[in-house]
């Protein structure tokens, strides 16, 4: 499962997905709806697990970090807010000849062209680019799109009514952050988890389920001490190893540990569910990548094989995960938005604070003013009335308030589904004695996210104690794993159809089960799905070997 | 828990959920949006409970449902073939004076008055209908208002681009029933289950979390075998107990025992998750109040406090979920708007057709057709149409083929958690010898809904030995089981706190747990929230007995 799927054709997914019930095209028998697919039975549990998986990782496994599950129609100031409403968009144009629309980035990186942009801000062609549909280069000058889906709220249908279905959920849990502080016990440094659905009109959805209009968000919000509060209770940050994880959380950690942090938490999340370190590549954004507002973004890519290539020819990868340190910015635009405070007292700093020599205060306190103050003026609070207020800002530090910054690690459920099913898929054709060869698919998935985790056979359906004997064990197992009984057709062809479905483990029962052979008595056949090899197991022991080899 | 909470003030719910993290109201800090609420932690931890046990009850529990996860966003054709274009609506007016807007049916129930509704199917007022704001009688026409919310997909907003949050989650089963059918490896009889978010534009939201405008359904399509096939194939159909459940499904069940069961398996359902018989009434839909297509509706009510009483003062319930058998409606009509064959091949009915006696055909032939052509019709098929195709449709049937009936069980999940909320809340004063009093809040949930299963709590915060030996408690107990950890304030104050999270069970590390007492050492004092209730445990039996007590 190591190896990178380097020149696997994205339809050969695509095929045992529909054939195999993994994923359908959302509403097929009307033709279908561009950018919109459904979940069949085997992938609704695939992505449950993940799901379910991420949920334990972020919530239970941790004692910082609480859930929230908010609404996808919010308050249409919340995007004000965030700046979706006026900048969360794509340039498009039109074709004049043909009538066809295209996104302008998108039409002139495919003619291997960069849409440039000018000092006002106003995207423009470079000379030559042309409509892919029709090659005519009569196009519309590229104008913005914004991408958030629009509704009503109530029966009047006005500007006043309008709503969004969010584009992602990280607002709402900005927008909670002190609803939860208070009701959940946590203190700074702790996070707040939300799984759900997201929405994006994209201009032209793309590559399966990887751009998907609509998809669903796993996003953690890990809200942090700003590194000036770090320093005035520790004395300074701590530093950050080169590379690699930097252990368990320490308190003098500022943004740049905890960035690490969760770019290591979140890849050894990845592996755990299969997915190896080759398979994964990183980009961390360049200084002209990033928002204004952003100290780093380290972005975790899988190599799909439709990703694009470097120099050398390798896969680039495209993103799985994002992980920003995304300073104070957020909350600090809901609370100019709101008008509600989003800052929290910090005992140790008040406590600390007094006891700094006033120089290591004035540094400390002239940092914090500067970085209050850019980002006001940014905004475009004017020029007095933001030094007034980061001089506010300042102030208050100095008596234990700030607003929390934040470590923003943002993974789109949907894209990880079709990182394991492109990872998980093998295929390999058998040629028999005679022959006569047919191709078998082996979904290698990891057992923890497996939709069936085992299948219980009979060998032969037409003997009575074989059959009674399977469902006994069925029943012994069905109640703690999503398990499966089949009995129709060859032991071979079950085991081929189990392989197809990605089950790590089947059992038989076979007549050594049920025989004289001590040895062998109330055994079972386990045979493994990648590489075919079987063993016997003792059906006493069966339940808790199972159990074990699929957490 | 059996007790129905007659007198209960909702405010006291949405203070507790509010001040405990289990709802809070959606973009709060904007002042709101009316119609939409958010899980806070406690809350989100509570709806995951219900819905994981749902999923688990109706897929890997039974060997005959497959999952489904859909879109939210569909082809709109999907709502032309359902009827929700043409007629989900709900009646509204205005007020001309005060320009009030108001769902006119609600507007004539609170002042006790009835809608009446034309024979052209036009809604009108009762004479003497005020405004419930102002009081004036100058009302509009009540006039429909469609309760889908709309939006456009693609980056053009015409009506060729229209589409709409789904009022409900069921018409993606339909759509996707070929699709799950032959990925699946199921048979008729066989369900579709699917979770997921559902949106209707309420004109007036109301009763808190009970109505509101973005909610979330669990439903079951099931499918099943016409009656005239079971009569083919096994001479008639099974009869159903007047009263309770009928059993483990049989092969020559009706819909009438199908129905039946499913009621009775919800009845289950809810009875498991904490809310007795006491707590639930139905209402079984009469001939009037019945959609054309439906053969029977069971409603399974909660009696919350702000229902409605009948005439003996009794609490009359709101709607939990319903059971509805909807015959071939919902398919057919698909198959007759996609144009795509939904009709299944039934092997042993097809082998039993041929030996019926000619008579027997030809009634059962006769009812099928009398029903197809009943269908059509209604649906404004022409007559020698619906004639010719009712006849294709029966002599199909003749063949093995046909559409399958649906069982409809739907439930709604916020609907659900405000009635586990509001049967888990208890008050009570309680008086100290010094003559202070105060209130106490514990929410009895049912150990398997509850967020929190099990606190660790050492006695002590100053005594590391204590603290060290709680935490090593914590760690076996936290991978299995949704676990809290706390240390901070009186063990008085941490059980209380517990209390209001619903947790069940409290576990304390004392001295005894420390100590050189035989008998207490290595043991842990376990406590019952609902009655306070001690006594001692061994730790190495801690988990066992836990995970025993809360499935």
């Amino acid at each position: 499962m190591a190896e990178v799927k380097e020149n696997l054709h994205m339809e050969k997914i695509v095929s045992l997905c529909k054939r195999r019930g993994f994923i359908f095209q959302s509403s097929e028998i009307y033709g279908g709806i561009n950018g919109f697919w459904d979940y069949g039975p085997l992938g609704a549990e695939l992505k449950r697990n993940v799901k379910e998986l991420w949920w334990r990782a972020m919530t239970r496994a941790r004692e910082d970090v609480a859930g929230l599950e908010a609404t996808i129609i919010m308050a249409p100031a919340i995007w004000k807010a965030s700046g979706h409403v006026d900048t969360f968009s794509d340039p498009m144009c039109d074709c004049k000849k043909c009538k066809k629309r295209h996104r302008a980035d998108q039409l002139c990186e495919d003619q291997g062209l960069a849409l440039t942009k000018g000092d006002n801000g106003q995207f423009a062609f470079p000379a030559g680019t042309k409509c892919t549909h029709c090659g005519s280069t009569e196009l519309t000058e590229p104008r913005p799109f914004n991408l958030m889906f629009k509704t009503y709220v109530g029966p009047i249908e006005s500007e006043d009514h309008v709503a969004y279905l969010r584009p992602e959920t990280a607002q709402a849990i900005f927008a909670q952050f002190k609803n939860v502080l208070e009701t959940s016990r946590q203190k700074i440094p702790f996070g707040i988890a939300q799984i759900g659905k997201a929405f994006r009109n994209e201009v032209t959805p793309r590559n399966y389920t990887f751009r998907s209009r609509e998809f669903e968000q796993m996003e953690l919000e890990f809200f942090i001490k700003p590194d000036e509060a770090i320093e005035a209770i520790h004395g300074s940050v701590a530093t950050v190893p080169v590379s690699g994880h930097p252990g368990e959380p320490q308190p003098n950690w500022g943004w740049q540990a905890w960035h690490q942090y969760w770019v290591e938490e979140r890849v050894r999340f990845y592996e755990g569910l299969g997915l190896a370190r080759a398979t994964l590549s990183f980009h961390v954004q360049t200084a002209d990548e990033l928002a204004h507002y952003a100290r780093a973004t380290t972005d975790i890519l899988f190599k799909f094989p439709f990703s694009k290539r470097d120099e050398k020819g390798e896969l680039k990868g495209e993103e799985l995960e994002g992980i920003a340190a995304r300073s104070d910015f957020d909350l600090s635009q809901h609370q100019r938005f709101s008008g509600k405070p989003m800052s929290v007292f910090d005992e140790e700093l008040r406590n600390a604070w007094p006891r700094l020599p006033q120089a290591r205060q004035d540094a400390l306190w002239q940092r914090y003013y500067a970085h209050r103050q850019r980002y006001l003026t940014r905004m475009g609070v004017a020029e007095d009335a933001a030094a007034r207020q980061a001089t506010e800002d300042a102030n208050a530090l100095a008596k234990g308030n700030y607003i929390p910054h934040v470590i923003e690690p943002s993974a789109g459920v949907d894209r990880l589904i079709l990182a394991l099913l492109t990872n998980a898929y093998t295929e390999t054709v058998k040629t028999d004695d005679k022959g006569r060869s047919e191709t078998l698919y082996v979904m290698q998935f990891h057992p923890r996210v497996a939709p069936i985790k085992v299948a219980v056979l009979p060998l032969l359906k037409n003997k009575p104690e074989l059959v009674a004997r399977a469902r006994a064990v069925f029943e012994l197992l069905r109640h703690d794993l999503a398990c499966f009984y089949d009995e129709g057709g060859s032991i071979g062809k079950r085991y081929a159809r189990q392989d197809e479905a990605g089950t790590p483990y089947c059992v038989t029962i076979d007549f050594d089960t049920l025989g004289e052979n001590p040895e062998l008595h109330d055994t079972v056949t386990l045979r493994y799905r990648d590489d075919g090899r079987q063993e016997r197991l003792k059906i006493s022991g069966l339940r808790q070997w199972l159990l074990e080899h699929v957490r």
